[in-house]
């Protein structure tokens, strides 16, 4: 069975060192969240993941959700751990203290996110969209629903999920079937107890939806649907789009769960991966609704969850990949294998070396480790930018924070999970032919990874979203708050001897960025399909910067610690390998940039 | 279920026009091999794979394999579908007539592998292991073990394996452990009654094998296993082995399979993919063996079946991403979603416009068509060498052909599958979360896919054979086998107005292919990790440059076709696409070449 240690050590570095993590605890309502009690959630999230989570990860592939009676159990075990979790308090860690929640950094929740995702990427899509949902009715729930539902999610009694995609639109939401209707005088609602109408003006919702990931399990006694539909007024298109709440079971007024609301899974799917995530087709058969937010403004609703789910995603990638990381080290360091090119052998006493003297491994893990380090490093930076857009108390600084995490979030996402999906399959490859037999557990990295690259938004949709949404934002200004801290940054780190070596390939890849940025600008005024038609490449190079400026700050700290230590070296090592081995993918993706759309869009349809 | 259609337009493209395949028929042996005949065997293999195997390819993902009572049972249908198989004719196609095949040119062999892995992968690899098996006892076995076991394989009665990794062994057979004993006077052999002296002298064989596939199976009556094992008094290590035959029932002297030889399956794997080829852990126990080859040089004549195979795998890259394109396309014509971006609805009748309108969905799809067709140009390229190899009447030819083919081998196998992979993952996305559904049967590619970068040497192995064996042999004169072609085809380019977009940047990018040549052989001298460290870059850069000038041929080609057509300005578009957009990635690869071994040898093993 695979392995998994929490990267402690990394993460201290990255909160404390790094991205100041402990000045969070100066702003209002983070006072709590010292260095300390960032280190004791740490460790006590990593021996949580480690002993809860991670045992039941290969157990959870083999034996998947089930489908029975028209209700869905989990994998053995996870009922159980969901229990723990939630008494443990890891549930409403970062969530609102006024309905029950621990209100800490959301810095915090991304790591406690990470590990859960690397120790059990299954499991943890079920607090994930718990917390999604919650976040859509805190920010656009009347009072009252966030009186009724708050409490309830964020003690992780009961569970949320979004409800978007139907057969017939995915990626198209402005092709939503499902309705509503208002219930009409003299409907009772569906058992007439106690439904208040104090909550609002109650709907009857009737659609089908797919790929409902926890849309049916036996973790809690109720689950709360947040739902896209179609008022009976609605405008056609994305524009007629609603949200809409939809408890499995009707509350009663004291807040129990009481009869079935019309709800019910009508399959769950076969995946590639993430068997033990239940992903449902829900029927709504006139369930009872209400609106959440503005009617006809679900879209915008719906961007709240999107948004952090999002980040979510790019997190999951980063925890793939660290566990896929560590299990390829370990193998590398016990399979014998050959003997090293040069110094005769490493082990004169064993039949032969481990792998780890082979340089061709050796750049698999570097590559590895590069990718999963940088990633963590932009992701915590990401975090602390979202904290600080949630409590400073300056509002330029937490417009200015909100900006960066707006921009940053299509590149966490797509970049961070197609280097999760690498990685694991890169694992696989450090495991070679035993990587491929299921019962190593290194195989079921990249079959749960692949998912991360699909839902909420597709990476390509990602793309479209920095180039089409994100960069001409405000003639530019969201890009600036990414463009001017990472010349700050370079400026510092060319005058210092020390940096100068990973400063100078990370500046022309800059400045590359800026270049084709401009181009972008300029042809995609004329012509959105420019825009588009790159969108991709500019994603990547893109990331490739980011993750640069990343491993920059991170060299500088690391150069800065005293007395300097095997981390600090190691941590300028694989900078260095960073801007040498990897970081040089950008011209590549650069060149794609300048040749543009002609050739992608004057391909006649019946060529393909 | 999977759609898959043989692509005959565009084989018959580059065996007619672009490679010269109609010229095989004037060598001696070839003379049936017509444009006509080839014509006629792509028909009718297309026809065969399209009804007969692809049918069966998601059930036996779904069945797998099973072992009861010591056998292994293949999924439903395989059994039947190997008899139609062998009945057709198609197992013995370039086998040698001598021994009952039909001696066409091995180039239709791939073809044949090609559409035989796109339909199911896993049935594939039971004819493709006992070709291997036929070749190592063509070439070394005695005359005597060549008359008892050749006919039965070619004509398909008997199968054949190739067991190489033990539990301790994969990579580094040096550590193989299976021995053998002379049998001594007085035993009787296994059951006593016909074992034929003539076959050379017995041995008795003792070990364990595993990762054997088809190690056993319910398609045939026999079994022919060739191992590699210890002779009593063999050295230590590598120059320690010798090949053996292996029978798993002992042949009667009529030609019948007789007794149980002591080879029983352990067990078989679950892996990630290809569940309908089996994977056993074979125990030999005192099973009677027959050397085949020089005692010692068991590695030699094993290479013999390994470099087919590794062309092979190159073949199966190729077939997984033709079915991936193709179900890709398939699905983007025919998925609605979303509107195009510029010039209104491009189908207005209908609730949105079909993936295919939208410039990064075509990015994909151009992506993965430009990846499958340059590799399938690259396979035939070296198919038609492999059979100048085999019968041009000038030895120099031959010599030429065979050294052309030696140093494609890994380019082959490893670039080819890395993109096979690449392209599968690709249908995934644009699949979105179908994609990821098993039902739908795109994800099995990836899954299926995912092997052919391991075994037969994994990809890492590939580039080290490259660079450590290839590029310096006979002081590069391997490497001008491809060097002096693609200057040619280059220099021819560059003065044709209709190619020179194409071949500037190729002629860039083969600039920096030789300069790195160059560094590589420069530093690798000094120090053989410098070689290695780089060596992944190397074969990647290699491969780019490589498909670019397969690309400038069948430009080159299509540009000659009378009169132009669709297909031929597809051709073209393609061509300059992968020139504008793909190859340029070969930049990151030379820039990771220049940086050298130091960041990868200097990073300390605790630091990983």
């Amino acid at each position: 069975m695979p392995s998994y240690q929490a990267p402690l050590t990394d993460l201290r570095f990255l909160l404390h060192d790094v991205f100041d993590a402990d000045t969070l605890a100066e702003l209002p309502g983070y006072a709590e969240a010292t260095p300390d009690l960032i280190d004791q959630i740490l460790e006590e999230a990593g021996k949580f993941v480690e002993t809860v989570l991670a045992p039941l990860n290969q157990p959870g592939d083999q034996h998947g959700c089930t489908l029975a009676n028209g209700t869905v159990t989990t994998p053995p075990g996870f009922a159980d751990a969901w229990r723990a979790y939630v008494e443990a308090g890891w549930h409403g860690l970062a969530a609102e203290p006024a309905y029950g929640g621990q209100g800490l950094p959301h810095v915090l929740q991304f790591v406690l996110e990470e590990m859960v995702s690397s120790a059990n990427l299954s499991f943890g899509t079920y607090p994930g969209l718990t917390i999604g949902a919650t976040n859509a009715i805190l920010q656009h729930g009347t009072e009252a629903l966030k009186q009724r539902y708050l409490p309830k999610l964020v003690e992780g009694r009961w569970s949320g999920t979004m409800c978007l995609t139907e057969p017939q639109c995915g990626t198209d939401l402005g092709l939503t079937r499902a309705r509503v209707e208002p219930v009409p005088d003299g409907d009772p609602g569906a058992d007439g107890d106690d439904l208040l109408d104090a909550d609002g003006p109650r709907y009857r919702l009737t659609g089908t939806k797919i790929f409902i990931t926890a849309g049916d399990h036996d973790l809690t006694e109720n689950i709360v649907h947040l739902v896209l539909a179609r008022l009976p007024d609605a405008p056609a298109g994305i524009r007629g789009i609603s949200l809409f709440l939809v408890p499995k079971r009707l509350p009663h007024a004291d807040g129990s769960a009481g009869a079935p609301n019309g709800v019910t899974t009508g399959s769950i799917e076969h995946k590639m991966g993430i068997a033990g995530s239940s992903t449902c087709v829900l029927n709504f058969d006139g369930s009872i609704a209400w609106l959440v937010g503005t009617p006809h403004k679900g879209m915008r609703a719906m961007f709240t969850m999107m948004n952090a789910a999002r980040l979510a995603v790019g997190v999951q990638g980063l925890g793939i990949a660290e566990i896929a990381t560590q299990n390829a080290v370990a193998y590398a360091r016990e399979r014998l294998q050959g003997r090293r090119l040069k110094g005769g052998p490493a082990t004169p006493d064993k039949p032969a070396d481990p792998l780890l003297v082979h340089p061709d491994v050796r750049r698999m893990l570097m590559t590895m480790k590069a990718w999963t380090e940088g990633a963590r490093a932009l992701i915590i930076w990401i975090g602390v930018a979202l904290d600080r857009e949630a409590k400073h108390p300056d509002p330029a600084v937490r417009r200015e924070a909100g900006e960066f995490v707006a921009l940053m979030t299509p590149v966490a996402k797509a970049f961070i999970t197609d280097q999760g999906v690498e990685v694991a399959n890169l694992a696989i490859q450090v495991w070679g032919g035993h990587g491929y037999i299921r019962e190593n557990g290194i195989e079921q990295f990249a079959r749960d990874a692949r998912i991360t690259q699909i839902y909420e938004g597709a990476n390509g949709i990602q793309a479209l979203d920095l180039v089409g949404r994100k960069l001409g934002q405000d003639t530019g200004r969201l890009l600036r708050r990414f463009f001017h801290p990472a010349a700050a940054e370079l400026a510092a780190a060319a005058a210092d001897p020390a940096l100068a070596d990973l400063a100078k390939p990370l500046a022309k890849m800059f400045g590359r960025l800026q270049q084709v940025t401009l181009l972008i600008a300029t042809r995609g005024l004329a012509d959105p399909n420019e825009a588009a038609a790159v969108a991709h490449d500019y994603l990547r190079l893109f990331g490739l910067v980011a993750l640069g400026v990343a491993w920059l700050k991170m060299a500088a700290a690391a150069g800065r610690r005293t007395p300097p230590d095997g981390f600090a070296a190691a941590k300028r090592a694989l900078a260095q390998f960073y801007m040498d081995k990897l970081l040089p993918q950008g011209y590549g993706h650069a060149a794609a940039i300048a040749a543009g759309a002609k050739g992608v869009m004057a391909f006649d349809d019946e060529m393909f």
